[in-house]
Protein backbone atom coordinates (compact mmCIF):
# COMPACT_ATOMS: atom_id res chain seq x y z
CA UNK A 1 0.00 0.00 0.00
CA UNK A 2 1.52 3.31 -1.14
CA UNK A 3 0.71 6.21 0.87
CA UNK A 4 1.30 9.66 -0.65
CA UNK A 5 2.97 12.49 1.32
CA UNK A 6 3.26 14.70 -1.68
CA UNK A 7 2.26 14.87 -5.41
CA UNK A 8 4.32 17.39 -7.28
CA UNK A 9 5.48 18.88 -11.08
CA UNK A 10 8.13 15.91 -11.89
CA UNK A 11 7.96 13.73 -8.89
CA UNK A 12 5.66 12.07 -6.50
CA UNK A 13 7.01 10.68 -2.14
CA UNK A 14 4.93 8.05 -1.20
CA UNK A 15 5.70 5.51 1.86
CA UNK A 16 5.07 2.04 0.64
CA UNK A 17 3.76 -0.69 3.61
CA UNK A 18 4.64 2.32 6.25
CA UNK A 19 8.47 1.36 5.66
CA UNK A 20 9.98 2.08 1.85
CA UNK A 21 10.15 5.89 1.20
CA UNK A 22 9.46 6.09 -2.60
CA UNK A 23 10.02 9.02 -5.33
CA UNK A 24 8.12 8.50 -8.23
CA UNK A 25 9.63 10.49 -11.29
CA UNK A 26 9.41 10.76 -14.81
CA UNK A 27 12.25 8.42 -16.64
CA UNK A 28 14.88 9.95 -18.72
CA UNK A 29 16.66 9.83 -21.58
CA UNK A 30 20.20 11.01 -21.95
CA UNK A 31 22.67 11.39 -25.73
CA UNK A 32 26.10 10.81 -25.96
CA UNK A 33 27.16 12.84 -29.31
CA UNK A 34 30.91 12.47 -30.02
CA UNK A 35 33.47 13.96 -32.91
CA UNK A 36 36.64 12.70 -33.50
CA UNK A 37 38.10 16.05 -33.14
CA UNK A 38 36.32 17.59 -30.87
CA UNK A 39 35.54 14.83 -27.65
CA UNK A 40 32.17 14.64 -26.19
CA UNK A 41 29.44 17.47 -26.03
CA UNK A 42 28.40 18.18 -22.43
CA UNK A 43 25.52 20.73 -21.45
CA UNK A 44 27.26 22.91 -18.09
CA UNK A 45 24.47 23.87 -16.26
CA UNK A 46 23.80 25.39 -12.12
CA UNK A 47 21.73 22.20 -10.20
CA UNK A 48 19.89 23.61 -7.42
CA UNK A 49 20.06 20.02 -5.87
CA UNK A 50 23.52 19.54 -5.44
CA UNK A 51 24.35 23.52 -5.21
CA UNK A 52 26.75 23.04 -7.81
CA UNK A 53 27.18 23.34 -11.60
CA UNK A 54 27.77 20.48 -13.59
CA UNK A 55 28.92 18.89 -17.15
CA UNK A 56 26.54 16.40 -18.14
CA UNK A 57 25.90 15.03 -21.91
CA UNK A 58 22.25 16.37 -22.89
CA UNK A 59 19.65 14.90 -21.47
CA UNK A 60 15.85 15.40 -20.18
CA UNK A 61 12.47 13.79 -18.95
CA UNK A 62 10.08 12.11 -20.94
CA UNK A 63 6.84 13.73 -21.27
CA UNK A 64 3.49 11.92 -21.10
CA UNK A 65 3.06 10.48 -24.54
CA UNK A 66 6.58 10.74 -25.98
CA UNK A 67 8.39 7.94 -26.46
CA UNK A 68 12.27 7.59 -25.31
CA UNK A 69 13.33 8.32 -29.19
CA UNK A 70 10.84 11.30 -29.92
CA UNK A 71 12.19 12.94 -26.08
CA UNK A 72 16.02 12.35 -27.29
CA UNK A 73 15.19 14.01 -30.69
CA UNK A 74 13.25 16.93 -28.87
CA UNK A 75 16.16 17.45 -26.49
CA UNK A 76 18.92 16.98 -28.30
CA UNK A 77 17.01 19.62 -30.57
CA UNK A 78 16.47 22.22 -27.48
CA UNK A 79 20.02 21.74 -26.00
CA UNK A 80 22.31 21.56 -28.79
CA UNK A 81 20.46 22.60 -31.70
CA UNK A 82 21.17 19.03 -33.18
CA UNK A 83 19.49 15.78 -34.76
CA UNK A 84 20.65 12.86 -35.81
CA UNK A 85 20.14 8.78 -36.07
CA UNK A 86 19.67 6.90 -32.46
CA UNK A 87 21.35 3.74 -31.79
CA UNK A 88 20.38 2.73 -27.80
CA UNK A 89 23.20 1.92 -25.12
CA UNK A 90 22.21 1.43 -22.15
CA UNK A 91 18.62 1.40 -20.06
CA UNK A 92 18.80 1.95 -16.23
CA UNK A 93 17.19 2.81 -13.17
CA UNK A 94 19.65 6.10 -11.64
CA UNK A 95 19.04 4.24 -7.89
CA UNK A 96 16.24 1.56 -7.69
CA UNK A 97 16.61 1.98 -3.88
CA UNK A 98 14.40 4.69 -3.77
CA UNK A 99 13.17 6.11 -7.19
CA UNK A 100 11.85 4.50 -10.22
CA UNK A 101 13.39 6.93 -12.29
CA UNK A 102 14.53 5.23 -15.76
CA UNK A 103 17.05 6.50 -18.17
CA UNK A 104 17.46 5.57 -21.66
CA UNK A 105 20.92 6.30 -23.29
CA UNK A 106 21.24 6.87 -27.14
CA UNK A 107 24.25 7.51 -29.13
CA UNK A 108 23.60 10.41 -31.62
CA UNK A 109 25.34 9.01 -35.24
CA UNK A 110 25.46 11.26 -38.01
CA UNK A 111 24.77 14.99 -36.18
CA UNK A 112 23.56 17.68 -38.03
CA UNK A 113 22.51 21.14 -38.03
CA UNK A 114 18.43 21.67 -36.18
CA UNK A 115 16.19 24.09 -35.06
CA UNK A 116 15.59 24.70 -31.22
CA UNK A 117 15.12 26.86 -28.29
CA UNK A 118 15.97 25.90 -24.72
CA UNK A 119 13.23 25.88 -21.90
CA UNK A 120 12.95 29.06 -20.17
CA UNK A 121 14.24 27.92 -16.21
CA UNK A 122 17.33 26.88 -18.46
CA UNK A 123 20.54 28.37 -18.42
CA UNK A 124 22.79 25.86 -20.30
CA UNK A 125 26.16 25.91 -21.90
CA UNK A 126 27.38 23.66 -24.60
CA UNK A 127 30.88 22.23 -24.20
CA UNK A 128 33.04 20.00 -26.42
CA UNK A 129 35.67 18.07 -24.13
CA UNK A 130 37.77 15.13 -24.03
CA UNK A 131 35.92 12.33 -22.23
CA UNK A 132 39.30 10.95 -20.33
CA UNK A 133 39.84 14.23 -18.66
CA UNK A 134 36.12 14.77 -17.68
CA UNK A 135 36.63 10.95 -16.20
CA UNK A 136 40.00 12.36 -14.67
CA UNK A 137 38.57 15.33 -13.06
CA UNK A 138 35.35 14.08 -12.06
CA UNK A 139 37.06 10.79 -10.20
CA UNK A 140 39.24 12.73 -8.28
CA UNK A 141 35.49 15.25 -7.43
CA UNK A 142 36.90 18.67 -8.90
CA UNK A 143 34.10 18.40 -11.41
CA UNK A 144 30.28 17.16 -10.83
CA UNK A 145 28.50 14.60 -13.33
CA UNK A 146 25.51 12.52 -13.82
CA UNK A 147 25.10 8.85 -13.86
CA UNK A 148 24.25 8.88 -17.20
CA UNK A 149 27.43 11.12 -18.12
CA UNK A 150 29.45 8.40 -16.85
CA UNK A 151 27.84 5.62 -18.84
CA UNK A 152 28.43 7.80 -21.91
CA UNK A 153 32.08 8.61 -21.08
CA UNK A 154 32.78 4.61 -20.71
CA UNK A 155 31.01 4.13 -23.81
CA UNK A 156 33.09 6.95 -25.55
CA UNK A 157 36.51 5.57 -24.43
CA UNK A 158 35.26 2.16 -25.58
CA UNK A 159 34.98 3.71 -29.16
CA UNK A 160 38.62 4.58 -29.07
CA UNK B 1 15.04 29.17 0.42
CA UNK B 2 13.93 25.29 1.12
CA UNK B 3 10.54 24.75 1.99
CA UNK B 4 10.68 21.13 4.02
CA UNK B 5 7.74 18.94 2.58
CA UNK B 6 8.63 15.52 4.22
CA UNK B 7 11.75 14.27 6.67
CA UNK B 8 11.98 11.04 6.84
CA UNK B 9 14.71 7.80 7.09
CA UNK B 10 16.58 7.89 4.04
CA UNK B 11 15.51 11.31 2.40
CA UNK B 12 14.12 14.09 2.87
CA UNK B 13 11.87 16.52 0.66
CA UNK B 14 12.17 19.96 -0.11
CA UNK B 15 10.84 22.40 -2.45
CA UNK B 16 13.58 25.00 -3.14
CA UNK B 17 12.39 28.76 -4.18
CA UNK B 18 8.66 27.63 -4.88
CA UNK B 19 9.73 25.97 -7.89
CA UNK B 20 12.85 22.64 -6.91
CA UNK B 21 11.43 19.53 -6.38
CA UNK B 22 14.96 17.98 -4.40
CA UNK B 23 15.02 14.82 -2.73
CA UNK B 24 17.94 15.09 -0.18
CA UNK B 25 19.22 11.45 0.10
CA UNK B 26 22.28 9.49 1.49
CA UNK B 27 25.21 9.29 -0.62
CA UNK B 28 25.57 5.81 -1.45
CA UNK B 29 29.10 3.14 -2.47
CA UNK B 30 29.10 0.76 -4.99
CA UNK B 31 31.57 -2.16 -5.42
CA UNK B 32 32.52 -3.90 -8.65
CA UNK B 33 34.48 -7.20 -7.83
CA UNK B 34 35.56 -9.25 -10.92
CA UNK B 35 37.30 -12.96 -11.29
CA UNK B 36 38.56 -13.68 -14.29
CA UNK B 37 36.50 -17.27 -14.34
CA UNK B 38 33.21 -16.13 -12.59
CA UNK B 39 32.90 -12.70 -14.27
CA UNK B 40 31.04 -10.00 -12.40
CA UNK B 41 29.74 -10.04 -8.90
CA UNK B 42 25.45 -8.68 -8.74
CA UNK B 43 23.41 -8.88 -5.78
CA UNK B 44 19.97 -10.02 -6.71
CA UNK B 45 16.81 -8.54 -5.22
CA UNK B 46 13.51 -7.14 -5.31
CA UNK B 47 12.67 -3.53 -5.37
CA UNK B 48 9.96 -1.90 -3.88
CA UNK B 49 10.16 1.56 -5.50
CA UNK B 50 10.31 0.08 -9.08
CA UNK B 51 8.31 -3.10 -8.34
CA UNK B 52 10.99 -5.32 -9.74
CA UNK B 53 13.46 -7.73 -9.13
CA UNK B 54 16.88 -5.69 -10.05
CA UNK B 55 20.73 -7.09 -10.56
CA UNK B 56 22.67 -4.80 -8.99
CA UNK B 57 26.63 -4.67 -7.75
CA UNK B 58 26.84 -4.94 -4.09
CA UNK B 59 26.30 -0.72 -2.75
CA UNK B 60 24.60 0.63 0.18
CA UNK B 61 24.22 3.70 1.88
CA UNK B 62 27.10 5.82 3.58
CA UNK B 63 26.16 6.32 7.27
CA UNK B 64 26.55 9.35 9.67
CA UNK B 65 30.21 9.61 10.53
CA UNK B 66 31.65 6.51 7.84
CA UNK B 67 34.06 7.03 4.97
CA UNK B 68 32.97 6.08 1.67
CA UNK B 69 35.90 3.67 2.13
CA UNK B 70 34.54 2.51 5.40
CA UNK B 71 31.27 1.68 4.38
CA UNK B 72 32.45 0.36 1.22
CA UNK B 73 34.21 -2.50 3.54
CA UNK B 74 31.50 -2.55 5.54
CA UNK B 75 28.33 -3.73 2.98
CA UNK B 76 30.99 -6.01 1.30
CA UNK B 77 31.05 -7.87 4.43
CA UNK B 78 27.92 -7.69 5.23
CA UNK B 79 26.00 -8.14 1.63
CA UNK B 80 29.34 -10.28 -0.35
CA UNK B 81 31.24 -12.11 2.76
CA UNK B 82 33.89 -10.45 1.25
CA UNK B 83 36.87 -7.77 1.91
CA UNK B 84 39.17 -6.41 -0.53
CA UNK B 85 41.59 -3.24 -1.06
CA UNK B 86 39.55 -0.71 -2.99
CA UNK B 87 40.70 1.49 -5.59
CA UNK B 88 38.40 4.57 -6.58
CA UNK B 89 36.98 4.68 -9.99
CA UNK B 90 34.14 7.17 -9.86
CA UNK B 91 32.03 9.45 -8.30
CA UNK B 92 29.09 10.98 -9.57
CA UNK B 93 25.61 12.00 -8.81
CA UNK B 94 22.09 9.79 -9.90
CA UNK B 95 20.21 12.25 -10.94
CA UNK B 96 21.55 15.89 -9.59
CA UNK B 97 18.21 17.16 -11.54
CA UNK B 98 16.34 16.26 -8.40
CA UNK B 99 18.32 14.82 -6.24
CA UNK B 100 21.57 15.35 -4.25
CA UNK B 101 22.94 11.39 -3.74
CA UNK B 102 26.25 10.92 -4.89
CA UNK B 103 27.74 7.73 -5.35
CA UNK B 104 31.41 6.84 -5.08
CA UNK B 105 32.34 3.60 -7.24
CA UNK B 106 35.34 1.47 -6.22
CA UNK B 107 37.04 -1.54 -7.82
CA UNK B 108 38.08 -4.45 -5.42
CA UNK B 109 41.44 -5.89 -5.52
CA UNK B 110 42.79 -9.07 -3.59
CA UNK B 111 39.05 -10.10 -2.27
CA UNK B 112 39.54 -12.62 -0.20
CA UNK B 113 36.13 -14.06 2.66
CA UNK B 114 35.28 -11.82 5.52
CA UNK B 115 32.46 -12.28 7.89
CA UNK B 116 29.61 -10.69 7.79
CA UNK B 117 25.43 -10.83 7.86
CA UNK B 118 22.92 -9.16 5.59
CA UNK B 119 20.19 -6.38 6.94
CA UNK B 120 17.50 -7.45 8.28
CA UNK B 121 15.39 -5.93 5.21
CA UNK B 122 16.93 -7.16 2.59
CA UNK B 123 16.91 -10.51 0.88
CA UNK B 124 19.74 -10.94 -1.67
CA UNK B 125 21.11 -13.63 -3.86
CA UNK B 126 24.39 -13.49 -4.84
CA UNK B 127 25.38 -13.86 -8.50
CA UNK B 128 28.21 -14.25 -10.50
CA UNK B 129 27.86 -13.49 -14.74
CA UNK B 130 29.67 -12.03 -18.06
CA UNK B 131 29.45 -8.80 -17.67
CA UNK B 132 28.62 -8.81 -21.55
CA UNK B 133 25.40 -10.65 -21.50
CA UNK B 134 24.23 -8.75 -18.52
CA UNK B 135 24.57 -5.50 -20.15
CA UNK B 136 22.93 -7.06 -23.62
CA UNK B 137 19.94 -8.63 -21.53
CA UNK B 138 19.56 -4.93 -19.99
CA UNK B 139 20.12 -2.88 -22.99
CA UNK B 140 16.85 -5.27 -24.13
CA UNK B 141 14.94 -4.34 -21.03
CA UNK B 142 14.81 -7.98 -19.82
CA UNK B 143 16.70 -7.11 -17.17
CA UNK B 144 16.94 -3.99 -14.24
CA UNK B 145 20.18 -2.67 -13.42
CA UNK B 146 20.72 0.45 -11.76
CA UNK B 147 22.95 3.40 -12.93
CA UNK B 148 26.21 1.88 -10.76
CA UNK B 149 25.69 -1.30 -12.00
CA UNK B 150 26.28 0.16 -15.77
CA UNK B 151 29.04 2.21 -15.15
CA UNK B 152 30.64 -1.53 -12.95
CA UNK B 153 29.96 -3.31 -16.22
CA UNK B 154 31.47 -0.99 -18.35
CA UNK B 155 34.66 -0.60 -16.20
CA UNK B 156 34.92 -4.73 -16.53
CA UNK B 157 34.92 -4.70 -20.05
CA UNK B 158 37.18 -2.37 -20.26
CA UNK B 159 39.86 -4.52 -18.42
CA UNK B 160 39.66 -7.27 -20.80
Amino acid sequence: MRRYVYRGKILSLAVEDEHWEIVEHKDAVALLVSDPDRGVLFVEQYRPAIGRRTLEIPAGLIEEGESPEETALRELAEEAQLTGDLEKLAEFYVSPGFTDEKTHLFRVTNPRPASGTPDDDEDLTLRWRDPQEVLAESRAGRLAISASTLAGLLFALEEK
